[in-house]
């Protein structure tokens, strides 16, 4: 870990870090957020004649896209050519809520987190859309790395918090 | 508030709303959010010689940013012309967050809570982007609509829970 | 119907039409087109434990969003707000293809066919990327606008050909 | 040629295809298809004073920026980094139509053939722009891959009907 | 003319200026700007057999449409729907360069220089892209505002340096 | 350097030139440009209690971004993932004028010379943006490439003029 912010230089002005000189390595890296909701909106978009409809569909596609503009939503991104982008969703009905997790993965020379929280984020605002007009109320949360593979650092995992 | 699932068809399909025949009014929406991380991240980013460092300025660009790619990055959004965008960031340093908060406004036929969102969601990421290399445990939470003005709702305004 | 080309000036070069005193109206267009491919492909996406597979949900959403991108893929076309896109898909089984078609809304001072056809065309290449794996040999065609609606030009209807 | 559409998972959803340990290797495919106008339309945009006008040029463009953004357009494309992109018309007066042909390139790990279609495609959909206003009742049609190089397959040709 | 920056807040911070409550009228707004270049680069693109080449053809579409992706090159700029956008091109034997003249027109709530400057800029790189093989020592310069139209200001013109 | 425009082939014709074959070296180029304003509008923006305002801060983001966005803004260059962009400003008193430069690097098959020019030119339009209310007469000029490194070339250095 970096004991200084390396998107700063001296000056406190922004860097974009140079990875010219570093390796091409496989890496991988998995996110995870949710989006709380009330009991009624999560039985609408999991139960009854919905239940296989287009909510998870239209926010995996919006998530995978996402990951693929990472470099052009967050300013000092470098552009990437992601070779894997997966997005899951789980409904927890105890939680009231709907878990949604990322995979990234590219063959190149810097890691994919931001591509996966990128993911994980624009697919909790579009099931955020999608029932708005239902539940306004929605809160977006939890969203975090949960592991990171390859390059210098190697294997990371996200300390649990206990 | 609507008892269906708008953005859904009878058929389960993703539906963009018809706004054709919505009048124009003037529309705004507030949102928040917030980046938890170490003491030491906040201090880093809030004090000493970084103080009137890049970091807020950089992650309030891409949040603007973010918030006019909104009709791009969800998938059944309307593209809208913002006639205003805000994004304003607050250190919480007895939380060990910083709260983030944004404000849209349109004249236009259609709300403006989804690019609050976004923005307050991009800028979040923007954050976590350029302190990861410190602190790669930070979460990003409480995303949620604060206010609505404008439409055929009027002022909205979210429930506190307690 | 105009006589001459109106994209192009005196000289031949490429002209933006200009169309700024050009009235706000409601306008709307609907296009189709079609991708043939084998029986064996249609039925995997039309039948069996796919029946409601992502397949057309992905196209769908393809479809929408690049009718809103046609402004930055037709060169002389106008940023538009579109109000509306809709794309549907109809499996042919006796054809051996699927046919798309969309709608496209706004109230604006400029047509929404181009924006219809746009749809159209990256609803097929989408479906074509997700089964070309299992019949390379598909073909896109068919691909014109049936309707025109508001302008100057009111109702318009494609000719059948007999 | 794959039996299982490659482009869903078990479950039917989308899927990505993970191409991270494939192999670089150099890769091009070659696409066509076409617009079919009236006599007089083909006439005005290859004879006269137009001949050598921006017509073909702006569509052109159009159809190289276009494979460019393929990524952006098809939801499950890689991001991939074009070495080539050519696009070509030729005027079929017997045919009353353009023969659109583009071939696309890549030393990369996946194939380019939804690049070689999607320039195709918008460069037919600019000439439609082009000409709308004095031949709205054209179409676009036989958008299909002629061949592929490169990659595990290596020479693929498409199959001619007869 | 203001007396302070519009586009920073009291405390310094990025401010997107809000429009919401500006009249929509119609404005417009012209730019010029120059690239220099050798002779034989100059008479390469405007004599001989390429003399109705594609050079300006090219770097006509590039700057319309640049022009349209103003609001996403400039961060604190605001979606605009532009109504026309036009790129010219004069080459100037006697001094060695191409001038590079824009319009850019709007019925809408702010003015439309930056897109204007913007159209006229990536006309000139797209220029410098295509003749930087023979000729890289070319400079890009002279880009101002000529004349705005519209809004509360009304007419303005470029003060003649003298 | 070439002696034929490589951008055009032998009709004429844009021409997007192959780098399939090109070996993968690191490449890096500087570029440089200015804008110049009145002697106040310097002065607000280098001075006083904006002096470490947001105003350089939001250009050097944009020029950043801009270079990522390179091949969507020049028709025929190729999409590149560059590995390092750097732009820096200096504000010249004398000069009445803001120096902008900028570095950007890839480990990739063609040069990135239209990527610095382009952060500089959208660095420039964007002091241009945050200034324009006070100062509308601004010039954006001086915009050339400095440096070259790596490829075929090797070491290039523009001429100093005399």
């Amino acid at each position: 870990m970096s004991k200084t912010l390396t998107h700063l230089n001296e000056q406190g002005e922004a860097n974009m870090v140079d990875v010219t000189e570093k390796a091409v390595t496989q890496r991988s890296a998995t996110a995870e957020g949710y989006i709380a909701m009330s009991t009624q909106t999560l039985e609408m978009i999991t139960q009854g004649k919905h239940k296989k409809g287009d909510v998870f569909a239209v926010a995996r596609i919006a998530g995978i896209q996402a990951a693929k503009k990472c470099g052009d939503l967050i300013p000092l991104c470098h552009p990437l050519m992601l070779t894997k982008v997966q997005v899951d969703f789980e409904p927890e009905l105890e939680n009231n809520r709907v878990k949604v997790t990322s995979l990234c993965k590219l063959s190149g020379q810097t890691g994919v987190e931001m591509e996966a929280l990128t993911a994980v984020s624009v697919a909790c605002l579009t099931l955020f859309d999608m029932c708005k007009a239902v539940d306004p109320n929605m809160t977006i949360g939890g969203i975090q790395v949960l592991t990171k593979e390859g390059g210098k650092t190697g294997h990371w995992e996200r300390q649990q918090q206990c």
